[in-house]
């Protein structure tokens, strides 16, 4: 346990410190640079923060810190989300109005993706507070982990878990690239593996859940605006392919005697996209790619690739999949070797709640409807309870790199906009 | 300093234990076993030692348990070198005849390729000791690090070192996959990287090589023998490859907006296997290849990979590396990408000592003449003294594998050969 304040027993809340409501609102943008040193990767650059190493539980003793000083009582729950709340007099916690987002990245993401809406979060409290906000509902924070899938491979893993999206036996079994399984890597920070799964009790306590993350495209510098309300998120999945082949010495081996997968994964990446362009408006994406042994002298005996599709209408992500999968199977005979294209995650195409985004359109009238390509735990909750999310706007229109970006301003718009929203709902 | 059997002041020799000499020679195949739990590799199968890992020091402390067994003097030189001693009367190091090979190995690599020749050295000096051999000149068994150049790009890092076939500033540069320099990583074993480099010294105290390994591939499948002397080296070299793109999400970017260094990549790998398969007896390989940041849900901003190319002939050797570049430079700018190539390092043909090999098939007649694919650290030190290499069969011919493999009588047939060699040189 790396920290007193992410309790491993999930029921017992910590103590919180004494409230002391700040008389100044701290800003976005100052408490990301507060952050700014942890998980710096400086082989890829950005920040690399994994579930559970040490940047990302450094990431969230940061929270549980933050929220305390806010008075907030923090809770962590049997799938390792954390909660912080703000009660109402009653102490009843059901229907609560919930803002998050996530403090994992990718490998050299950068600095917005998912501790802006965190960030945000903790501002719009300050700012509710500022402001003598009554509550007639409770407000919680909630830190989805795993929401990248950048080390177990199933993205949304936190709120796949809290909703039962994923069966509890499948999560643990999943394997980082090391070969560590979930549930090794959770029991290694203090968490009880036996324990993950659907999570009723919690379910129960949640009303509504408002997602603030930077937007991961050119949709607000277009349209010239800081802040917009989400419209839907693009059906996605991600598949596994292994190419099997016969590893043997690179030096050794004539090219007539070879059966190299690297070769064929070659020839498959490039029909990928070939497959992904003849469908308007899909994308398939080949980012991540190991072969197996890796090494440079070693004609590989195995590689393994994953393939990221997305498309609005669901039917055609599945029929680009398809695709892919005759190609790639004949493209694998072709040279020798074998192809296992196996699913990951897959989730539909999400309409956010009509009524909640139209709530939202009443009281943050200037913010314009955008649709997003990125998946987020708003969609997996979605299937459970009303949400619904802001984009801020990111002058680069780069995302999961080290070039995401957010201006300070557009970042304090962005919390005002949160808080007027949370305001509208909690009263 | 893991062990105080590998000093780190490289003059300093550690204190032979009392010199037992076997009564039984020790066999080949029961030292293997005996190290055969060290550095598994369970996610690639077979073995992971790469130099400086606690699995390499581990049997870097074996080795030289084993060496002070047998009354051999230890010596730890300033480039990480292994040096175990039976020396003349006289006591002077000079014209010495060294035999041995490495202990570390490519990612999930077989079990022979490096320990085969320093076990078979272990019991060549069994065999000559039971035969009551006297030594004309002192017997060296030498262990070398980074043979395989796994961890830091750079094969046969540790003789590069002693002759000077690498400057010691470059070498200290070196960074492994974590972004881990050479210079860190041998500190953070307790040799002080200030001190590495040409060693004139060490180098005068040598005669002859002569280095047992593995073969790696089928020759003597084909001839039916058990063990060949070598002829030859195949030239050979390595180049990395950086094919630099545009990083950004992969739901929220179009098809036609991405410049994609994986699928640019991925052209490259097809064209490098058509270029080398037009140079009849070239050989290229790409086994190793990183997107960065390497997301299932990232286009990658960068790829690097690395280029084995080999040919008996360097100028063929060099013609197929300028046809890669041509090629991979035109696929790039096709793409929107760059794409840099480098070259990490580079061997030229060698011919083996014909007076050296002369002398060992007088004394070895069975023994045909095989050449070889693979580097090996008596291709770098063939620039300074004579040196020549003994091959063991390889039933399925296969290398850098789990699937690897020695009979045991073999194994014991190459001890054997490597002892009659051994003999009639010190003599």
């Amino acid at each position: 346990m790396p920290s007193p304040a992410t309790p491993a027993t999930p029921t017992t809340p910590t103590t919180p410190t004494t409230p002391t409501t700040p008389t100044t609102p701290t800003t976005v943008s100052g408490l990301l640079r507060s952050i700014a040193a942890v998980g710096r990767d400086r082989v890829r650059g950005g920040f690399s923060r994994p579930v559970f190493s040490s940047a990302e539980m450094d990431l969230r003793s940061w929270f549980v810190e933050q929220a305390e000083e806010r008075g907030l009582e923090v809770v962590t729950d049997s799938n390792g989300i954390i909660w912080a709340w703000w009660d109402t007099a009653s102490g009843v916690r059901q229907d609560a109005v919930v803002t998050g987002s996530h403090l994992d990245s990718v490998p050299g993401g950068g600095e917005y993706d998912g501790p802006l809406g965190v960030a945000s979060a903790l501002v719009a409290v300050d700012i509710l507070r500022a402001r003598g906000t009554s509550l007639e509902r409770p407000l919680a924070i909630a830190v989805f982990p795993e929401e990248e899938g950048s080390r177990f491979g199933i993205a949304c893993l936190g709120s796949r878990l809290l909703t039962g999206a994923i069966d509890a036996d499948s999560a643990r079994r999943l394997t980082d690239a090391d070969g560590t399984t979930y549930a090794d890597a959770a029991a290694s920070q203090g968490q009880d593996p036996g324990l993950i799964g659907v999570d009723a009790r919690t379910l129960a306590q949640l009303g509504v859940f408002v997602e603030l993350h930077v937007e991961q495209g050119r949709g607000l510098i277009d349209l010239d605006q800081p802040v917009a309300i989400g419209s839907s998120i693009l059906g996605h999945g991600r598949w596994k392919l292994s190419v099997g082949g016969q590893g043997n010495h690179a030096g050794t081996t004539l090219m007539t005697d070879r059966r190299d997968p690297v070769v064929a994964a070659a020839k498959m990446i490039v029909s990928i996209r070939e497959i992904a362009r003849t469908h308007p408006g899909a994308r398939a994406t080949v980012g991540r790619l190991q072969p197996v042994p890796g090494g440079t002298n070693v004609i590989a005996s195995r590689v393994d690739l994953w393939i990221d599709v997305r498309h609005p209408d669901d039917a055609v992500t599945a029929a680009v999949v398809e695709a892919i999968r005759a190609r790639t199977e004949v493209q694998a005979a072709e040279e020798g070797c074998t192809a296992l294209l196996t699913l990951e995650s897959l989730s539909p195409t999400v309409h956010f709640d009509v009524g909640l985004g139209g709530r939202l359109q009443e009281l943050i009238p200037a913010a314009p409807l955008l649709h997003t390509g990125a998946g987020h735990d708003s969609g997996i909750l979605s299937t459970h309870i009303p949400t619904a999310m802001l984009f801020v706007r990111n002058p680069t229109g780069i995302s999961h790199s080290p070039e995401e970006f957010v201006e300070d301003d557009d970042a304090e718009a962005g919390a005002v906009a949160l808080a007027d929203s949370l305001a509208g709902l909690l009263s």
